[in-house]
């Protein structure tokens, strides 16, 4: 018997949180993969509401994560990942529990809080052989995997510079010395309990990090880094110089505080044969500079960008948007094609495994790290 | 009982079939309506295939619309609306054979081909009390909404002046005599057996000219046209100017074979004391000037944007695109919204009921046939 | 001996007066004519200031035009030319005077009001062996030129629509009502006695008109127009549609009441090979879209610009702002090396002629007239 | 007597040099200094060429920079200020001729090589007390003048971050080893005799950081730096992080290989108000977004930017570009109504002295000095 189609739980993600909603929305966009147990809120009465909405079933409405993952693990029919929606602190020991129970897991950015969780966690899904993927979302975007293939087809030759920036302001607020200490303000984010050691490298920072690696696929040699609070207890923006293993060097910046930007991530590589840009505000669009030519746009859906295959992922016709949510369909459908495929034995493509996982997540952690020994030490730090 | 989600069938969108996989990805964006019956296809095979992949049941799976309309309304659990996504030329038929069946009906734009059929069916549509929305796509925008909110805060004061154009450049290689013959292009939109008496101005124009209406409510008094169709049967090009009853004026432009131009509807509405352009390639943004103001761009899902009420239908964070499965999904979370109250006989508020209807859609087919008349005659044509 | 400046005089252009500025900078943007003559103002005392602020001779400071044309072309030294900065409604009087004299004349646009009048000066010009150039400004820009260029080097092949607007908004303030009245708007914009039948499309309509002529050549057969006068004596608005002789269409829009326009002059010629897109307010970049290709921009400077004899124009590097007066300077250049030439009895070339002549300002004068004509007729108006 | 005119002479700038022109036409543009006098070239022919082609008398052509210091200084009508257009490392002892034989002079930056050079230069200018202007081109234009006046008016608040970023892609063909053997390469840019130490912070880098320091007034406290030099002798890219002695930071990118840039100095200031954005190649455009309001665009000429009394630098309608000779003719404006007012005994006010000079000339130096030394040793470096 051939598989078609998943099953999948979920924690974290009540009727009132955002990602679990945006999980669920890009998940059911292919109806791949059906949600039929969860544990969705410590509040016991939102999570039933949860899954009353969502027709899961009251015998697979857990109270809590450890029991979800013990009972689903014993049955038949048990889900075939769990996707972890819950706030970053605890993404550890939940993904953990559910790795040992042998049940995959899709879980959101950053992975954990310390390198060495997230080598543990990293080395029982290897030991297991179970798929561990990270939403690094910006992964999925159709005009990045073109970007991606451009830069494997030497289409900018080889690379010699990188500008790369995610710049948002809604936490500009901060600022103010008089809501510093109001709890209107996301004040998770700033506290080292639920954040772990950095808010804004943590939260956006770790975003641009991936998507140079993703794209590039350079790993870092050292960086130097700044980091300012502005009187909170952890930043909320961020500048970088980051060398990669084979002397590139990129300049990164991250900022909650950038008054008049609002999701703004974008990317810029410049080869000695050509240059691509890339903005997630107008994510259907890639800007690319060949050399001696002049800058073109390549619009997603067009028959230039299908000149690529990585431009075959588009699901709407040029010119209709697409937005965030396909993008993170489209990490989803490559994580359900995988687990299908693994489920009935059949061999992986590239393409299919073209998600960010686990290593993806520990590298994340890593780099928040150094980039907070660098700014607290004031000097470059190697990235052994 | 209070009824909280609702059943619907579909009749044309098949597997390989764009336009029926927005509509469902639409619906199902909100899981508050279950597909459960369909007749796909006029292929056998394919029309099963379909309602497999959908987990339509085979008993509710029909070959003929005729035959669905009957069955499904003799069911207890019949559908609450149909959702049609035929070609253009079956739309009459298929709409009046549900509503006379006493079946809610959503149906793409056109409506049908001729007045007559037009005005027939918003008569039957009102006499039997049903709710006929037409799916012009992009009033489902947040920020077209908000728009219309501004206009009607007089934000821009008193309309004078409005510019509109809807152009695309998908088509052309009609404009080569070697192709204008080939069966590779979309020749159905062409040819007037499927198309009726118009290409550009039927399948885009209309979505111009609605835009203007849904935003100011402005009624056409006479218009002067001119169509292209360069060796083709139908137009692939057309310039107008509407005078409104007011005395207001609009300039009107749609293209298919304008290079460089995607899905670009543009529209500028100016008046005496601000202006608003929107672009759909970035629905996102919305430019506004106030008098003796700068222009500023509003942006989705920012404070200011949420200033309006229409504001609130945003679904993301600033700065997270949403594109157009979003705005579809807008229009459909009202349409449901209808249904449903009404079927719980509850109230309807001004926004439950802000989508387009069949009165739209008799809007839509005399535009057609006026801009053509005005086109052939070669001289300004009265809306009386 | 071969001449090498230039001598010229002015009519109008007093010390407060914007455009005589603007033509002075322009031409003394390259040094190669020198301003001996002028008749600056009706008012003396300024007009002894303008003289004497630019070391004008007051020996060859007029108080009238005629007196000025009369006695300067008795010396030997005569002005080789003279630039016509007066209002409007003054251009016909001095521009036949100053050809008379056998002068050879640069007049701002509109040549004159009426046709007859215009072909009168076409004439005199023409029997005189006369240089008679209209400063139409945005055929000076460098990438205007490139477009014409690619256009006749068939870059986007046959033409098949055309698009263009010229829209601002410095006179919404005349929309109110309470402000007609007022003194302190330009009144004379409004006024038929200073600017004859039409305000918007003499001033700026005509601008979108020739750049069209400019740019394709092509000869208008009929058009269809409105106007739209909010209660003034004059029009602040017009939307066109022209049809020229070869078949094609444009539209065209032109407003002065246009909120978040500023000296919007946007043209966008479509063929069926590629299209090419302008605009006034960023004229260093020129859009171009070939079939089949993605959008590209070329800039003013670089070396895709460079491949076209036009991009030679260039003044500045690539990057680094040209601007207006540069345009205008672009246009004074070769009317100095026309009557150089001429002077000198060396042949002239095409690139020496490339500026607007008297010819093209019958045309101008002719284009307002149908306009009106068709906006008070309300019907297609032929071009006989 | 009233000195209303100024007489200057040049030394560098001969006919085929691009940036003496560029002095020339923007001094020209305010017709307010007549060039007299020059030393344009070390080749003798082009020398005088040059001189015939400006009108210079040819007893004021000088063979040497020397004599021409010496000569003029002993005539009673001396020139006013020399303008020094020469290759870099020729500007100091140029600068230091002329200051010690009592003339003014402007100079392009850098204006010297080592910061003893400079801090010499600076106090003989200072002891002889004349005027010493640096031509930062970009201190020039009217919307940068603007955003120094907002921020000196709070409109943006506590300033918490910079972005600035210069960046050109005209050298890219540097990278090709091939290539820099190459005399057809700017070869003098990459050799230290030529450029000092550093070749691209020295040419446009400090461009950047001047652009900082105009804004702001921000001292640098300490800085990191990489530079990438590719093979060549001398930088092409750098990255830097600038701490401010008041803890502000600011990251800044400077780069001749960034392919798809032209001149793209792009600076963005963010403070807890709110936030300014230019672009030098749309420098008739300001953003400006204040906090809790939507982003906002000021526009030259407009009503908007006339609210500031830097938005009168203004020289041409709103909407109708300005470009870089304008930017250049408003430094020179005020350099020679600086020269004017001292000569004729009058007060300077703050406009008056609103340009660069000798001791932003040797901020400049120093900065290339600490940011090559912290490329070099791999750390931050103080600015003490």
């Amino acid at each position: 018997m051939k598989y078609e189609r998943l099953t999948y739980g979920m924690v974290g993600g009540d009727l009132k949180a955002f990602i679990g909603e945006v999980h669920r929305k890009a998940i059911n966009f292919d109806t791949r993969a059906k949600l039929v147990a969860g544990c969705f809120s410590s509040d016991e009465k939102l999570g039933i509401e949860t899954a009353e909405a969502y027709c899961v079933d009251p015998s697979r409405t857990y109270k809590d994560y450890k029991e979800m993952a013990e009972r689903e693990s014993q049955r038949e029919d048990k889900i075939d990942f769990v996707s972890i929606c819950t706030p970053n602190f605890l993404h550890y020991q939940i993904a953990k529990e559910f790795l040992l129970h042998g049940i995959n897991v899709v879980c959101e950015k950053p992975l954990c809080f310390t390198i060495e969780e997230a080598k543990e966690l990293e080395s029982i899904a290897k030991e297991k052989g179970l798929t561990f993927a990270i939403t690094y979302t910006y992964t999925g975007y159709t005009m990045v995997k073109v970007a991606k293939e451009m830069i494997e087809k030497e289409k900018i030759g080889k690379i010699v510079s990188i500008n790369v920036e995610y710049v948002q302001d809604w936490l500009v607020n901060s600022l103010d010395p008089k809501n510093q200490k109001s709890t209107t303000l996301s004040v998770w984010r700033s506290d080292p309990k639920y954040s772990g050691i950095s808010n804004c490298i943590g939260d956006i920072g770790t975003h641009a990090e991936n998507l140079v690696h993703y794209l590039t696929g350079f790993e870092i040699k050292k960086l130097v880094a700044t980091t300012d609070t502005y009187g909170m207890a952890l930043d909320l923006n961020s500048n970088m110089i980051i060398e990669y293993e084979n002397g590139v060097r990129a300049a990164l910046w991250c900022s909650q505080v950038a008054l008049g930007h609002y999701n703004g991530l974008v990317i810029r590589v410049f080869g000695d044969k050509g240059a691509l840009e890339w903005n997630q505000e107008y994510p259907d669009y890639l800007n690319y500079t060949p050399i001696n030519g002049a800058q073109q746009v390549i619009v997603r859906g067009s028959g230039v960008s299908k000149e690529y295959k990585a431009g075959l992922n588009s699901r709407l016709p040029v010119g209709h948007p697409e937005g965030l949510i396909i993008a993170f369909a489209n990490i989803y459908r490559n994580v359900i094609t995988t687990i299908l495929k693994k489920k009935n034995g059949e061999e992986l493509t590239k393409e299919d495994t073209d998600f960010q996982n686990v290593s993806n997540g520990v590298d994340g952690v890593k780099f928040i790290h150094k980039a907070i020994e660098s700014s607290k030490e004031g000097k470059w730090v190697d990235y052994k």
